[in-house]
């Protein structure tokens, strides 16, 4: 049935990515043979993921990207994931609508993606609506994320090219950015670049920059692009040294690395959606809620408790069939 | 062996707490029986996780605040987590012997835990490192994290009361506390606080409040403490606050919900850590980087990967004996 669908997205219909790509979003069980094939089409796109303090101007950013690559005749995709706060509902909604006027060109393609309960998930879906775009034969995928929390990381890790935007006058801001975002940078943006004390912040990254021991000699540096997303100055920058960290991976080989890394992190992500799925199966989420109590109330302990649970769902058993 | 370990701890020997403790934090599988028997006998303690941007003044604070408990004749551990970093190395050790002071207090006891290669294992290391504490009976269990990054959050989340620390002129960064930190916490505290703009931090803090929806009325309002860490200004507040708050989770009943979430989340961890035991047991870490490597090839797909993986490792299978 949506095999067809693949066909049709490999041949080019726009409506029939858009249907895939909300039956993946779902978690349609029936989309599953469609990824698996989706997975063997892929591997040419580029994947660039845009993360940073909520305010940084990314999604204007982002946009601007967008209209630099279409520029240069690429195709591009933006999937701009939000794992739902009380606290980030209504900058987005503005942010989504000011991309609007990129909706009308056939060689976009625009996905927002909320919360469905747990980041993992999140990230599965991610992932997998980027696969979808990568047969597609998409040149750029733009992963957007809302904020720069957990949820973010993980969900931007899935990406070849990482963008750390931050705004001048974050001094305090590039203090909070050691605390895990700075690592994944592959290229820093110093967004609304015609405030005061942007060239401060441009040090401020530099001096971290050299205090960051764990990058091999001879590794990439991340450069510090100066950009004015409002007006779009310094995209074409930005641009640029996306282009140019996708050519570092591929020339240096470490685009294997970063593949393996990612598909290392996935199956172990599946591995535990099964571990989830056999536990809701084989002992169901009231008898799970009774021993939960149990072992907050103390009349169990937790290790004999997964212990059980792991024997039940199978862990450690084998087929019969492999046992020599 | 180490049952004499707990014998000895029960009855107040300190060398026995440090042995033990050394112990279960090098996850040595011997302690597995003494964790099973310090979790029924702990529970009377009250966790409180202090988190924040690196630079917040944290490790004073959490000194001055470990002083006045002392003061009001309570028994006080304090668990210092630092998710190792290469960025946030130096701060920390400056402040490890800024604590020294209280080194000497029989009544105080003091450890730091580092990185021990996934944020699960620490954030599991800390949770079984508490149950010691809490079954030696200590009254109040602080656990410090150095930054306020994805894993600091997941270990501070084992804590009843849970304070974030910011300071004055912290303006972006307390939107970037919107993705993510802002709904942990139980009590602000707005550290340096005779910094100008400290009013005006509050300020903010407070609409941030007004704007958390997800709060159920009559629910818990976040205080927000001022305090000056360095001079002890407002620390007693800061106490006050922690121990109304310990009451409220009491007396509401919600401790049982918190520490049923706590069970939720442990035991989850627990199974995830036999599911890559099996892994390694039944696959072994050689031919899973060939499956890893296939699928970045693109030669399999993740989901047929990790759906067969899921097979050896057991999952899905059921006992003989389980079978109707």
């Amino acid at each position: 049935m949506t095999t067809d669908l693949v066909e049709r997205l490999l041949a080019g219909d726009r409506r029939a990515l858009a249907r895939l790509v909300s039956l993946i979003e779902n978690g349609a069980p029936e989309s599953q043979p469609d990824l698996a094939r989706l997975h063997a089409l892929g591997g040419a796109a580029h994947i660039i993921g845009v993360t940073g303090s909520p305010g940084a101007g990314k999604s204007t950013l982002v946009t601007q990207l967008t209209r630099e690559f279409r520029q240069r005749d690429q195709r591009v995709a933006i999937i701009a994931v939000d794992p739902t706060s009380p606290f980030t509902g209504g900058a987005i909604l503005g942010d989504r609508i000011r991309m609007a006027d990129l909706a009308g060109d056939p060689n976009v393609f625009i996905r927002s993606m909320a919360s469905r309960g747990s980041v993992g998930g999140l990230a599965s879906a991610t992932r997998d609506v980027t696969r979808a775009l990568d047969a597609a034969g998409f040149d750029r995928i733009i992963i957007e994320t809302v904020g720069a929390g957990q949820a973010e990381v993980e969900i931007v890790r899935a990406a070849h090219s990482i963008v750390v935007v931050t705004v001048p006058g974050m001094g305090d801001d590039i203090q909070a950015l050691k605390a895990g975002i700075l690592e994944i940078a592959d290229v820093f943006c110093v967004n609304k670049a015609d405030r005061p004390g942007a060239d401060q912040t441009v040090a401020e990254l530099r001096v971290l920059l050299t205090l960051d021991t764990q990058r091999a000699a001879g590794a990439w540096r991340p450069p510090i692009i100066k950009t004015i997303a409002a007006t779009g100055v310094g995209v074409p920058d930005l641009a640029d040294a996306l282009v140019k960290h996708g050519a570092y991976l591929r020339e240096t080989g470490q685009i294997v690395a970063r593949g393996e890394r990612q598909a290392r992190s996935e199956i172990l992500a599946l591995l535990y959606q099964n571990l989830l799925a056999q536990l809701d199966a084989t002992v169901g989420a009231e008898q799970f809620n009774q021993l939960i109590a149990a072992v907050a109330a103390r009349s169990r302990d937790p290790y004999a408790v997964a212990a059980d649970l792991a024997r039940r769902v199978g862990l450690g058993l084998r087929h019969t069939s492999d046992v020599p």
